[in-house]
């Protein structure tokens, strides 16, 4: 594509907006989505705007059989103005290109990808939230739609993005949540996708994330092959607040690298927090229970931005953390976060782009 | 579904069927394709025949997010007398059972698997190739299909199945095949999916292939986790025929159960061969390949039946072997397997299902 020319077709039945207390996550899609398609010969061509509508693919789609898929979580905030903002956009971008390359894949330019979701946020701009803790939840998605079926990549792909109006995780009356220690499945080894946004890496989570749910806690965390090292949380990265500083696992290739995790860095750092990527052990959060060295445990996600947990469980052990409650680290990001978000707090570190 | 009616909608516009020289693998499909739906209020419903064309999905399907996707591999058969067999067609839904286990899905019963099999090439049967080592491929795939973005299991499914025909991998003037050992990426680890047929194994792989093609080697040896013992060979499973014994890695989790495999193991217990599963260390192949221990080494699988591999390479080590020729035991287990499927040797094995 020489310039970026976005074709529009409008639903003829739009659907009624949901009410925000009714919203929860990713249930209600906006009436509107953006497509472009790529193949080897073409290059990138037919950038579009669409009702929501199904995707027509080939029963022989890459996607189906060989699960090129990738897809990207990010969040459009509407400020006191009226004006819509996106939530650091070439973070999601970047982060799709290095999961194309791992899988074989093409990556839409960045031209492509943010402006197509631009054009579509503007087209469904009434979908944007105005509450307090609202806010509209974006998913980028990249397909191999070729069909055959020797086992190759595709020459073929479809780049689109739907949305969905999405309300608060973590309202002022949200508790902690509990956390279950996966020891017997694995999310990633070294040598996989885990730095990757693949739905394949979901795919294998499915069954340790629903047994976790029967026993009540909200997700697992996933440790590494060995069962020695902390990695992360399925739907967010995980944090530990000791007395002298906060820690989150490094990025060694079998974790995802989160947005809401290198904003957490930058603004711990921006506070002269005492703020370390390192391997963290298993052993050294249970020690620091024991010890009362650990003083908090939180997610971070796209989802839900900040998530404090209050308790970590295995099949022979459990530690309470911050006799489960919020704690000062989590509150603090938490406010400052959702502030720059939705325009309250000044904009220091310029993640927003205006729409 | 009470009992198993099948709806049949014809294409209006069939296909030239394509000459047998210009098969290859998975480049051509049929003229239909078989379907059934499923969703958790009504289990599975509308067991229907149509045209093959595009299947309308949700942009929103867990397959496409949450790499809800299993797939199989089989063949039909054409005998002398013109009708047309299945290969261990048992095998298969078996197999697709355990991985819809294990990714949470929902497999079809068996009857709708085989009947609606059976039923989708009656319809095509024109298409199943009467030629020497040729076959009909087919493709059963089940697929999570309901529109949602909260990480869960789908409660909405189809199994679709698609045919297409290919040509012998392995005809009378096919060479070994050349393989590259992988030791940077990783195909499965244990707590992983590495022992279904899953599309999510699939996506990680196509790098490894992708760059070991690059170098002329046709596929790749995949590694355990240690990069100490062999597993298998991405789209076969490998075989290693010794002075006194032949070897097949143990199926530990991480390697996928090849139903040629499978029968391969049979027929060579049948022959009073002394077949062992265990572990195999790369290390004992270099130093058979150095001693003159090594023998043959093959791979087995659907579409290339039995493979002999002639060499074997890694960054700074390769191994040629049996002189880079067929050798006995491959050749002998290709003529009885190929004689079985074609009916020119009794089924001893009952292995064959008339369609």
């Amino acid at each position: 594509m020489n310039s970026l020319e976005i074709s529009v077709r409008r639903t003829l039945s739009p659907k009624a907006l949901p009410s925000s207390e009714t919203l929860g996550f990713g249930k209600y899609f906006t009436d509107h989505m953006f497509l472009a398609s790529y193949s080897t010969k073409k290059g990138w061509y037919d950038a579009r705007i669409t009702p929501y509508e199904p995707l027509p693919l080939d029963p022989g789609a890459a996607v189906l059989h060989y699960g090129q898929a990738l897809f990207e979580g990010m969040k459009a905030f509407r400020h006191e103005d009226g004006k819509c903002v996106l939530f650091r956009p070439e973070f999601n971008w970047q982060r799709m290109c290095e999961g194309a390359e791992r899988l074989c894949m093409v990556a839409p330019p960045k031209e492509l990808f943010i402006e197509g979701i631009k054009a579509l946020i503007k087209v469904d701009e009434a979908w944007v939230p105005k509450e307090k803790g609202c806010s509209l939840y974006i998913r980028p998605t990249l397909i191999g739609t070729e069909g055959f079926l020797g086992v190759r990549p595709s020459d073929e792909y479809i780049f689109f993005t739907i949305l969905s109006p999405v309300s608060s995780y973590f309202g002022g009356g949200a508790k902690p949540v509990k956390i279950w220690v996966e020891q017997d499945y694995t999310r990633a080894c070294p040598g996989g996708l885990g730095s990757t946004k693949a739905a394949a890496n979901y795919a294998g989570s499915l069954k340790a994330a629903t047994e976790a749910k029967k026993k009540n806690y909200a997700q697992v965390l996933w440790l590494d092959i060995q069962r020695e090292y902390v990695e992360e949380v399925g739907t967010m990265n995980v944090f530990f607040v000791f007395d002298n500083e906060i820690v989150t696992p490094s990025l060694e290739g079998t974790i995802l690298g989160g947005g809401i995790r290198n904003s957490v860095i930058e603004l711990l750092k921006s506070m002269n927090k005492p703020v370390v990527e390192r391997k963290v052990k298993l052993q050294e959060i249970r020690d620091g229970a024991a010890s009362g060295r650990l003083k908090e445990v939180f997610g971070t996600g796209t989802a839900a931005v900040i998530s404090p947990v209050g308790e970590l469980a295995a099949k022979d052990w459990n530690i309470v953390i911050n006799n489960n409650e919020v704690g000062p680290v989590s509150k603090k990001l938490y406010d400052e976060l959702t502030g720059i978000q939705s325009g309250q707090l000044p904009d220091s570190k310029n993640w927003l782009l205006k729409i």
